[in-house]
């Protein structure tokens, strides 16, 4: 089950990345479950990652080797985390590098590894390995779609954007994939991202562009509230367009890139959220009039994580009481529920405490119907504001995560 | 759906206690849904309610009515919240309670209101003002067990408690029902709980006894995450018995009665985690290790709100993986992931980062497939610890929630 429509784009090359994939037959025998991608020599990367305390062994070497030198490849499996498998499961993701490293003579430090998949089994490290140098002959920039579709998990579709600008004559081209349908959330959820562009930027830039993206969009979306060991964000920019290159965060450039970089993201994040877990609703939940940004994404996820609410609105059930009640136990400190105000796309259904007047049943059955549903949340008490996505809960999602792994 | 046996226990009167129950069609027609209970002269109570911003009319009531006066009567209804109602709920409220004072001869303040049901509908107040009356002529000493059943929303079943100690000869009582199946969380969910003894206890000696038991119970349990806007608990002492008076917290007299009190509250709650909504799974959450009972709590909390933990739960999935990163994305500063040690049940599952060596999926099963599994989180770093009790996440729950108004 799926939300909307967000086929992927006919994706074009993007000068100075290739890609590749594989079969290593790491959960399903014949699923093509690994991809390489290849940087020019040159591209800068910048990446941000789970926050998790367990996060998986690949998520710490791609921090340690971000430090030490510039990416030339990634090297990412599906099927398998690596996550929670101790000190073997850091030796089977340095053990993958490595093999890239050799087949290409470049650096093990120069290959960041990515895995996704269940936790807490050992990497088969020797399936993937063996299909690398089949994955490295295969190279081309034409495997964007192929790359999107062997990153996924319970994703029912493969995730992908394109876009392009014009600056003095010549093309700049943002590219991006990615993989996420469950355990998604701020910091954030099994959800790879790789967006690249052929912009020249320089490393500080691209640094603050790839925090400021991910912030704004897949720090921004929650599906079940949990944050997966795995998640990982990389930004490239390989430079090959023939355009100026970007040295500050100004000019026309800059914002155009930065404006096409921002869309990407958020472009994919709402793909992610759309193929959430059995979802059967896109919710939009802008909350707004809040004394701090904290407080806008306190309630704002006290609203996404209900139970109860995202049951309704499964349900397509108008059943507001219970978005009240969730703002209500948010813990804004001394939140004057007089002053709250809550529409359901255009429709006011809270004021003063109570059903706003005039408000009928009919009118906030007719946007629960809906595919795509705003919640719109004032806390009458600031100038803050924040927008988050999220889902329903459908039998589905149950359906699910209690299949996952049998 | 519930878990485990929980049957209504026997209950015998309580000196000093009546209740009645009658039928004022709030929701069903013929159903039992509004509660009377009388509380003889002299009878000492203190309550906690809910901490939602948007609490109900009878909720505020409740806390200004409690500082006036001594309450000698208790109006229960069920089918209706009256929450989040505005001015017309205060007044819809206010009614109710003078309805029973002008009844028995009392102040309207010695009539606390208690409302339990759907959000942001008016309360049919007339409806229950008219049966009243017959009400009051019913009060008896016998009726705990319909009371039980009157306050049931969501339950399946009726949740009571009771228990008997003997001090120099005098016999003394702890008689409680309670309700709540859904929307249950500290602070507490739609959850009702009358907890009523026939010793004599000082005011202070009782508020700090009515906060102690209901801090370890009722705000240890969590269903859904969701923390309703009328969740109250209330304890009375009539003092009856003809024990002697305890009148400070200290004595054997004050330990045995003491000790029966939080009994009764921790089999109550434990009553509404097994019966809460859709729950094939009685889950104990015992979070040990921590540097602070805050950062237990917020491991326990993260762990027992995972939809992901929840349906896996469900399943009878041993998916530790889940669990490892609910821990890990609690929030607990700086976690050391290496000295992390979880049990299921005696089984250990994971240390030092990774599973455990020798755990075998067999033996994981073996624990899953029980109805009740204690998780057992070490996080290797303190000397506090909590508790917490939970369920699972069933496609019942989603029926239930996704049907609850239609």
């Amino acid at each position: 089950m799926a939300v909307g429509e967000y086929p992927f784009p006919s994706m074009p090359p993007l000068a100075g990345i290739k890609l590749a994939t594989a079969s290593a037959g790491i959960k399903k025998p014949g699923r093509q479950d690994v991809v390489l991608i290849e940087l020019a020599a040159g591209t800068r990367s910048a990446g941000v990652f789970t926050r998790n305390a367990f996060c998986a062994a690949p998520v710490t070497l791609c921090r340690e080797y971000l430090k030490q030198a510039s990416p030339r490849y990634l090297v990412i499996n599906s099927g398998n985390a690596n996550a929670c498998t101790g000190e073997r499961g850091r030796r089977d993701a340095i053990a993958t590098s490595e093999a890239v490293a050799q087949l290409s003579g470049v650096q093990a430090a120069q290959v960041l590894p990515f895995s996704t998949g269940v936790i807490g089994e050992p990497l088969p490290v020797n399936k993937i390995v063996n299909v690398l140098p089949q994955a490295h002959a295969g190279l081309s920039e034409a495997n964007w779609e192929a790359a999107a579709k062997a990153i996924m998990t319970t994703d029912t579709r493969p995730k992908g954007y394109t876009a392009s600008v014009e600056h003095q004559g010549k093309t700049i081209t943002v590219n991006g994939i990615a993989k996420g349908a469950g355990m998604i959330k701020p910091n954030m959820g099994t959800m790879l991202a790789y967006i690249a562009t052929d912009a020249d930027i320089a490393q500080p830039v691209l640094d603050d562009l790839c925090k400021e993206a991910a912030n704004r969009s897949f720090n921004r979306i929650t599906i079940d509230g949990d944050t997966s060991t795995n998640d990982s964000c990389i930004l490239m920019a390989t430079g090959q367009s023939g355009a100026e290159a970007i040295t500050e965060a100004s000019g026309d450039l800059y914002e155009k890139v930065r404006g096409l970089i921002i869309d990407a993201h958020e472009y994919l994040a709402k793909c992610i959220v759309a193929d959430g877990e059995g979802a059967t609703k896109f919710v939009t939940l802008a909350v707004s009039g809040g004394a701090s940004q904290d407080e806008c994404l306190q309630v704002g996820y006290a609203v996404a994580h209900s139970p109860l609410i995202k049951t309704a609105l499964f349900a397509s059930d108008p059943n507001w009481g219970r978005i009240v009640a969730a703002v209500g136990y948010a813990g804004v400190p001394a939140l004057d529920a007089n002053k709250v105000r809550i529409h359901l796309n255009d429709t006011l259904i809270v004021e003063e405490g109570g059903r706003a007047e005039g408000y009928t049943e009919e009118q906030g059955q007719a946007v629960m119907d809906q595919a795509e549903i705003t919640i719109r949340i004032d806390l009458g008490r600031g100038g803050c504001a924040e927008t988050l996505w999220t889902t329903d809960l459908s039998h589905e999602y149950v359906r699910i995560n209690a299949d996952y792994r049998s």
